[in-house]
């Protein structure tokens, strides 16, 4: 068990937040009329002329090119659902510092008060000269999938809907380094996901595409499969995609000889559903701030435990991936964030830790300062 | 004349330029996982919870109801004209910055890729939860007039076009200081304004609103009169509200007796005409980077001289109103900027200077840190 902090009051938090968490600050001093002059007028429309000759000057002169917007609808915020655009500002506040803490990068929430799919898109088209990347956060499935691919077709820059991929991608970090603390083929695994929410979704669909034959996946009905009548659209697809033997049933079913089970939704892990799984079974309590199941209490039933928390080992915490990611994007000057490259942002977040894998080891700290350089590098040599 | 500093080199605008002007930052460290815990999950979740519960959290709890969105379509930038969105960036960052420098404020640039009023309008209003004020920039008029009436009327904070009063309101303070300066009464004035654009109208409307019987607005075919049958929309309002003696011609005939002239356009002041005026003139020379005239030639001719240069006395710059407007509305929660706020607003700048006045001194510095206070007060008493 990591050391905890001391405990955070409700006083402290509220403190932390008055006036919000980020500033917009000059990058050079303005402290006379010449550095007036250089920076705004007369200065400044020798360089919007140049864009205007040749618009790659907007990329090399600007912030934009390199200004990531966090977007949301706030319609899945948190464990909290739709709560609005203005609840929702304090998390993509904080999603933007983050940006700046862990990438370098600078970014600004926008949320948008409208559930329209297409609405949004376009209100990111009117204002895709301001800005260079999107992180689209906390939009409720199933309207998540269709709103990712329009924005991605809609924009010439990286666009990433993080509850999806960077979950997806830190998962499978920690999936990978599981299987060879217990010594296991990643393929072979059993894998369970209990929950069909975008994260959920998009962790099915990262570990079908390395190769892992039996991956269930659950939402509040059962066992996801190309037999049931009630699916379509993503989770259709999913369906098609796992479950090779058509079983049904609820989580209890499921988890029988499971190797690993992912938990992605609010639905707790039952001890006794637990021990049905096989031997050295891997357990990931994602669900924050409440893990599906006390860690401590699965760390007496399974081999290698990892929640979402910071306060237990193994914390899969999507500040691992999307700074990286972005930084990596951005600094190949990429226009879409592939596949590829959220495999190798995946596999160089477990090779960190490769050295010193324990199960109580399995994925680096957010704040191993080796992280980000490591992620971002490896997603610039698939650009 | 003021000091003239070294020589700016198109090589030092481009440097100054490079990645842009503007940063984002942190307003607390992120070090450890409990700062983390505070400032995102799980902490963040109470204050996201406070706000769908109470919405007045979002006014203390978030950056959003201090923050000035810049706004432009690109379709006036400077003297530039119609450069787009892109071109328009690197002013609007340069607005931004000066809002945080002069004011204290934090701003973003927001370019818009549409020409349509109410698609801008519309893209306000969906994104109204993100920011507190908006600083409408470079909009071609007419189109300005309708933009900022609609946005106003659709959003419920201070929102303002800067060209038009930011213009006009230092333009009144200089004037104000200027009448004193050759003992006339303001409000007995003969006063010429060349352009009948966003600043134009906008300097007419405020001359008019002060009780200055006799202005005369002139555009690219000659003053405006209630007797020319090709005006329409603000131009038709500004020629019924001026021009009492319903005088046509250009600038040659308009000048004749005219106690103060104010160049907002690029049609250029000849000294012929200049010379026609009334005894003891003032010339406002507001073209930039280029004035209508040489002020040291124009100095010869009339009492008080002003530019929009910072290298020669009397530089009428919006930076003197716009932030201290913003930042006065803003401290008061207004949800207008009053016509009352911007008069306030210039009489607050023409009063600095009112024991030191002279020729060569009938505006303040923009850099003289008496001016965002002064007017930010005047502003928040009128609110």
């Amino acid at each position: 068990m990591e050391q905890q902090f001391s405990p955070i009051t409700d006083e402290e938090i509220f403190e932390a937040h008055i006036g919000g968490k980020l500033s917009v600050e000059l990058t050079a001093p303005i402290n006379n009329k010449r550095d007036l002059s250089i920076a705004y007028t007369p200065g400044v429309a020798k360089v919007s002329s140049a864009i205007f000759e040749n618009p790659a000057y907007a990329e090399s002169h600007t912030w934009a090119s390199r200004l990531v917007v966090v977007v949301s609808d706030g319609t899945a915020v948190l464990g909290l659902g739709d709560i609005g655009p203005a609840g929702s500002l304090p998390v993509m506040e904080g999603k933007s510092a983050l940006f700046k803490r862990f990438a370098g990068l600078n970014s600004i929430p926008l949320v948008i008060d409208t559930h329209d799919v297409d609405e949004i898109v376009e209100t990111l088209v009117r204002l895709k000269h301001s800005f260079g990347a999107v992180n689209l956060e906390d939009i409720a499935a199933p309207r998540c999938f269709e709103l990712e691919q329009k924005v991605i077709e809609a924009l010439d820059m990286p666009v990433m809907h993080d509850d999806q991929h960077g979950t997806a991608v830190v998962v499978l970090a920690a999936l990978v380094n599981a299987a060879k603390v217990v010594n296991k083929e990643l393929t072979d695994l059993k894998v369970v996901i209990s929950g069909a929410g975008s994260a959920g979704l998009a962790v099915s669909d990262i570990l079908v595409h390395v190769g892992i034959k039996n991956v269930l996946v659950l939402d509040s009905k059962g066992v996801l499969s190309s037999t049931r009548t009630d699916l379509s659209g993503k989770k259709q697809e999913v369906a098609n995609q796992t479950n090779p033997h058509k079983i049904e049933g609820k989580l209890s079913e499921a988890l029988i000889d499971a190797d690993a089970v992912i938990g992605l939704s609010t639905a707790s892990f039952e001890v006794e559903d637990l021990k049905k799984m096989a031997k050295d079974s891997i357990i990931f309590a994602l669900s924050n701030p409440n893990p599906e199941i006390n860690p401590a209490v699965a760390r007496q039933i399974g081999a290698v435990v990892a929640t979402g928390r910071s306060d237990f080992p193994n914390q899969i915490n999507n500040v691992l991936a999307f700074p990286g990611i972005f930084l990596g994007a951005l600094d190949a000057k990429a226009r879409r964030i592939t596949t590829e490259m959220k495999l190798a942002a995946a596999y160089a977040i477990a090779a960190l830790v490769e050295d010193e894998l324990s199960a109580d080891l399995i994925i680096p700290s957010p704040f191993d300062e080796r992280v980000t350089p490591a992620v971002a590098n490896a997603v610039m040599t698939k650009a």
